[in-house]
């Protein structure tokens, strides 16, 4: 047996403690992986600091470096988030219906453990503290395959982890960390299909697309956000202006950050000119189409490919359109099922928006920026999904369950009675 | 670009149209494709009479050519069936869950259809009419690869459905016969990930391991079902002898018949024999170990093969065990996580076996045969998933569905104000 379907055995095994264990004992376990993170802070910022060194040596670019940094606020950040994942109300066991047929039997659907996560990311340390405290609370064993500029960080959490998990009595293996850091272990280790109920990839578009080509277990992701603001003709100004700058500025580098403005003719002469003053207020550049750039002086021109780009940088693609319909024609060859937008008056219009687009968030009046697990009432996010089933849009802990089906009868049968 | 790829994009275009139907429109298109089924049957009897010749040339089996025949009876009981469906609930649109956040935007999760939905199955026209009307219920599009055997049949069917849906305003489309049998020709159908959204295999173990094999879409199937009936110390004996001849007699060709008996050692001596003469009334042949055929004269013995069986047949493998635990490692050893029955008047005891196995579906007193979406109460069944991941068991037209965010607010944003 390779030396990878034998880990993932062990993590399906000691998955069954992690299950077996009582809320509060589950979430004691927890609340210990954030004292032991803490305790253990000088040898997890030693080792992370030899990961940057290393980092460095190789020339990795100043972002990813920063990802790949710790420090003791950033693990205090870390542990703070592990309490509150102890602190969410646990998914596993709750009855999600129940009846009782005609003939006496009683049906319950009940959330149950998928059983084996399998992460898969990049170079950023936290993900593994973070990642490793929402599959455990939802009864699942996980294992983690992390970038390899992070392995001693890594590695070093894992070891703290671990001590938590043994203390509640659950194997080490609960949590496993891939340390054979090989392309075709990790193939390998994303076509165990009867072991691995789940991968969730996680990071730039080219990773999340190798996990999907090369999976023969299924695989929730998402490729990339390209959100739209649309500003219908009866759109409150101000308030659309709010939402733009919000969605662009606060954080471009977020999935759930806006990659397009698309604007009503109607309104378009007297809201692109604040728009780009507003914007370029913060740094940003538009880049729009012939209409657009009529209306803003200095305006660049928008390609194709700035319609289907998701910058994560401060640049917008703009857009004039002549109807509700054409906003929603643009979005349906652009968009990304991620996040849409719209600024509108009118609860008709509001609706039809909702209704037209198939994306896994729709909003009216609201920034793009609350797509996202914590800001929807979800409590964590384990990762947003554009994958039409089990999930779609931002993943928290249900998302790591499945119901089943509890029958509890009185010696009820289908045909043969008596 | 290729035959099948264009068509897969037509029905994923006509699938918006099936989504867009008000619920008493798609209702009513579903009633009409009832009406369509029994007013074209005389040429789809024709159709597949022409199928039956065909398939009795190439030799195929009394079986398989019952499941491919089609008569009036039949076709009456598939056009209820449709009738059945278009009376069942609307999941789409359907609020699951509303909740307005600490900033006051509202958030609601909403179903919405999955968009396009592969059935891959074999020679079976009624599954043809059937699965496209689940499909349709919840607002997808669907495409139908059925067995070659009943090309004739399924055309035949299609050429009525299709004259409901252009009716309701619907393009053809949206219900998509693949004409092209060739293998290569579906294995490019489940690959193409940017427009199936789930695939559906639907058949014996082979051609559901060529789908999961060839799939890059999201797949859900079962393989087998090896159900067990665990009999402790303490049951009823005369309940668990219901079970037991319910569960493997009344239909041992389904799914969720038993193929597997354990039964407590404190109480094999009364059960077995009582068990052996009941089902060998009805023809079944057991297969057992040194312990139980020690009881029963005449019991064959069963190899570890027996166990991991599904026979399908009027066989059933059977093991004495010396307590729960020895049951749940059996189950945990040879399952298909599909059904498992206890039969114990210990509430404790059977909360016990519910919880340590991870079984679809886990019954206490009551039949394996139960486990199926009408008895459970889904209305409808599209398949069974064994696939711990979006549905787990029986699945109904909530399936066939996907829960995705509507926010709606007042011009809120994340983090830059004002």
């Amino acid at each position: 047996m390779s030396e990878i379907r034998e880990l993932a055995l062990r993590c399906r095994d000691a998955s069954r403690a992690v299950a077996a264990l009582r809320t509060e004992d589950r979430d004691a376990m927890l609340r210990a992986m954030a004292d032991a993170l803490l305790a253990d802070a000088p040898a997890i910022l030693a080792a992370n600091a030899q990961d940057l060194d290393a980092a460095r040596d190789k020339g990795v670019a100043a972002a990813m470096l920063d990802r790949l940094r710790l420090d003791d606020a950033r693990l205090a950040g870390v542990a703070d988030a592990l309490r509150e994942v102890a602190a969410l109300p646990d998914p596993v066991g709750q009855v999600t219906r129940r009846e009782t047929r005609p003939n006496g039997i009683v049906v319950e659907r009940v959330r149950t453990p998928l059983g084996v996560v399998a992460m898969i990311y990049e170079a950023r340390p936290n993900v593994t503290a973070d990642a490793a405290a929402l599959c455990l609370k939802a009864g699942n064993g996980v294992i983690l395959r992390g970038g390899s500029e992070a392995i001693r960080s890594n590695q070093a959490i894992a070891t703290a982890l671990h001590r938590a998990l043994e203390a509640a009595g659950v194997p080490a293996a609960a949590l496993t960390i891939v340390e054979d850091l090989r392309r075709e272990t990790m193939v390998e280790l994303l076509q165990l299909t009867d072991i691995v109920d789940l991968a969730i990839p996680r990071g730039g578009e080219g990773l999340i697309r190798f996990v999907a080509e090369h999976a023969r277990v299924p695989v929730i992701k998402h490729y990339k956000g390209v959100c739209h603001l649309y500003v219908h003709a009866d759109a409150d100004q101000d308030l659309a202006l709010r939402l733009l700058v919000d969605g662009k500025v606060s954080r471009p580098s977020a999935c759930n950050a806006l990659e397009t403005l698309l604007v009503h003719a109607d309104v378009a002469g007297v809201f692109l000119p604040r728009a780009a003053q507003a914007l370029r207020a913060h740094g940003v550049e538009l880049r729009g189409d012939a209409a657009a750039r009529a209306l803003v002086p200095g305006m660049g021109e928008a390609t194709v490919e700035d319609y289907d780009a998701e910058y994560l940088d401060l640049v917008i693609a703009v857009r004039v359109v002549d109807s509700l319909e054409a906003a929603l024609d643009h979005i349906r060859r652009h968009g990304s099922d991620h996040t849409e937008v719209i600024a509108t008056r009118d609860s008709a219009v509001a609706e039809a928006f909702v209704q037209a687009l198939r994306s896994a968030v729709v909003m009216v009046n609201a920034s793009s920026r609350f797509s996202d697990g914590g800001e929807l009432g979800l409590g964590a996010e384990i990762g947003i999904s554009t994958t039409r089933l089990h999930a779609y849009g931002p993943m928290g802990l249900e998302a790591l369950t499945v119901e089943r089906f509890v029958v509890r009868g009185e010696g009820q049968t289908r045909n043969i009675h008596g």
